[in-house]
């Protein structure tokens, strides 16, 4: 499955960047295969990265997404278990006098603070009365997990902007009162730690603002959640830069691999992960290879910069239509649209073709929003779609006689 | 919106009025916008105009619809409570001796009577254990609230043929007992005030029936349902000439309009309508025009009659072009098919067009059921069509991150 995020588009002057870009790969695979357009999550409803890609895996996003906390807290490596509540959150500055709760934030990223690893350790040698895991995400960022069946009907300590105060976590519901104070005693105890740490002071001599303080927020509690295998019997590998891409698939049981060079941005290494993917079939059932530069180049509203990225991103894909169609069976899809007239995730539907050598091949040459709708596969919607390909595989169950 | 209630037809001889209609304007919005086939409720079900309306607002009428009696009540202006009861009544007129139920029902029309304004004031005053609302709707028909908690698990008292009696209302259930009685008590104190009426009296001395007592049926609870604006934070205005569809639009929290002239069949001042709508668009954010007409010629089974109105209504669409599709979006569509060969709402899916500025322009030039499923939106649902325009005019909140 090959899933290039934010890749379809509205159209300007009647144009998208899949319909100018030259693109011989995407279009040699339009025309081996089936083509329809797809709601990753329903039509009209604008989907997440995340809940799409659990729809696209074959999970109900209404059933099993549980916030953006615990994908991410996947995503970077912890092992969440049911209960378990998981937070974003950022290293930050504070200055003042008193608790934590007394002091401004004054930059939220305390400096882009790269090197947070000692820091990381410090944070998780302080004592609480549950069990809880700080762990290191990119940059200045951070996941914090509080073991143990806790409620995150709770308030972020993060006020989101600077010149404020640290909030104190408050409880929305009884059930999260008692996890509501230690997640305040979690705070205050590690500004303590963070204010004293030698890395800090470090800065401090340095002149760079102190990482002092950890801000929390996008609360969730892990669910119960069949695996991926114990659905469809069959094991599963995600290809991401992305944390939030490798948490869904970490979620659902699979396991989730970052090539060397692969970036997340334009710049990424798409011969590393392609290579990486392709290896990865011989040891995986199910590869899902996450491109998520075309989403970005949507959000910064960059029609050509998304035009140069998909030729660039096609020069690669030879490598797909060379593998033996007979056994293999290759999804090229998006989990949503991001039109860069709107610079936003939309629901208008993606384009999807499948090749597989038992597919009944339309008339479709193009890969473009304008084309796909005329493909044998109509209008298909997200949570079938791994069904559909197993189908073709032979590896689906009768249900009934 | 602009629903064109059973416009849509099955062909014969390979005709249908909207391939024969001459009709430029919704063929240049078949041009301009992105097009395709919809099921208002689901493929092969027959819908009513009230549950494809429920669903064409997003409304699942699966979850929601409450039967004829509350929507009609609703639809005459009376302001429904969860728990209430409401049915459809006529004014009829009965004879013979003894109680209301031991009467015969002669003219279930009572003579086609419409002043009954002073009739209903009467029954208004009627001393009866509950709270209830009697309130005139179209010539002979009016509407009957009973308030409170009742349960709608009961029989009807109009015996739908004449030369029958009064039917006693029978509870088909025990939470139904109590208000069954009180149905029944109402129908013979109704019966008491009618007979005497001045109203009756004159009636009788010029030799017309006198309209002496009130049968009901199409019984329904009012439920609890969400508003329109609760849902999508947006307000609704519902323009028709028929009580149902604009019961539909109150029952959801909307404001309901007739212009002067629109009268729900042939004749109807199409310019008033489409001027209103128009006219609305800049108070309400969502403006759903109801055009009844093409329904009631396909129950007619009149071909030719059908094509002369789309032609009609064809000529004054040319204002909606003019809109501008940066800012409005606007869909043509219906709420069912009614035939002509076979005078009745059947499930075969309606038309649907689709315009504003990011569209995906499809290759569909003709607004008929033959080239419509030829469109970019392919096949969709009633339950979706909104979603999909909010998600057009970038008024969707993402799920998910």
């Amino acid at each position: 499955m090959l899933i290039v995020d934010g890749m379809p588009d509205r159209p300007i002057g009647g144009r998208t960047p899949l319909s100018v870009a030259k693109k011989p790969n995407l279009d040699k695979i339009a025309e081996m295969g089936i083509n329809g357009i797809m709601d990753t999550i329903s039509p009209g409803i604008r989907p997440g990265s995340d809940t799409s890609h659990l729809a696209l895996l074959g999970f109900d996003p209404y059933k099993f997404y549980m916030g953006r906390g615990p994908i991410e807290a996947a995503g970077v490596g912890i092992d969440l278990k049911p209960g378990d509540i998981a937070f974003r959150a950022n290293f930050a500055t504070v200055v003042g006098s008193g608790s934590v709760f007394d002091k401004v934030v004054v930059d939220r990223r305390a400096g882009r603070i790269e090197q947070t690893e000692e820091l990381i350790n410090a944070l998780n040698e302080i004592d609480l009365p549950v069990k809880f895991e700080v762990a290191k995400a990119t940059g200045h960022r951070a996941v914090v997990v509080f073991r143990g069946n806790s409620s995150a009907e709770l308030t972020e300590t993060d006020p989101k902007v600077v010149g404020e105060k640290v909030k104190k976590c408050k409880p929305l519901a009884d059930s999260a009162k008692e996890i509501a104070e230690i997640i305040n005693e979690f705070t205050q105890k590690a500004h303590e730690v963070l204010e004293k740490h030698s890395l800090n002071l470090e800065r401090e001599k340095r002149g760079l603002p102190k990482a002092n303080a950890i801000l929390l927020r996008g609360a969730g509690v892990m669910k119960e959640i069949p695996s991926f295998r114990d659905r469809f019997g069959l094991n599963l590998a995600v290809v991401s830069a992305t944390a939030l891409i490798k948490g869904v698939g970490r979620i659902v049981g699979g396991d989730a691999f970052t090539p060397q060079g692969a970036t997340g941005n334009k710049r990424t290494n798409l011969e590393a992960k392609l290579g990486n993917s392709l290896d990865l079939l011989k040891k995986y059932d199910v590869v899902l290879l996450h491109i998520k530069a075309p989403d970005e180049i949507g959000h910064d509203r960059d029609f050509e910069g998304k035009v140069e990225f998909i030729e660039r991103l096609d020069s690669h894909l030879g490598r797909i239509l060379d593998l033996d169609f007979s056994k293999n069976c290759v999804i090229v899809t998006s989990d949503h649209s991001t039109p860069v007239s709107v610079g936003e995730h939309t629901a208008d539907p993606v384009v999807v073709s499948i090749l597989h050598e038992g597919v009944r091949v339309d008339d479709v040459k193009r890969f473009t929003e304008f084309d796909a709708p005329k493909g044998g596969l109509c209008r298909i919607k997200g949570m079938d779609l791994l069904n559909i390909a197993l189908d073709l595989l032979n590896l689906s169950k009768k249900f009934g006689a």
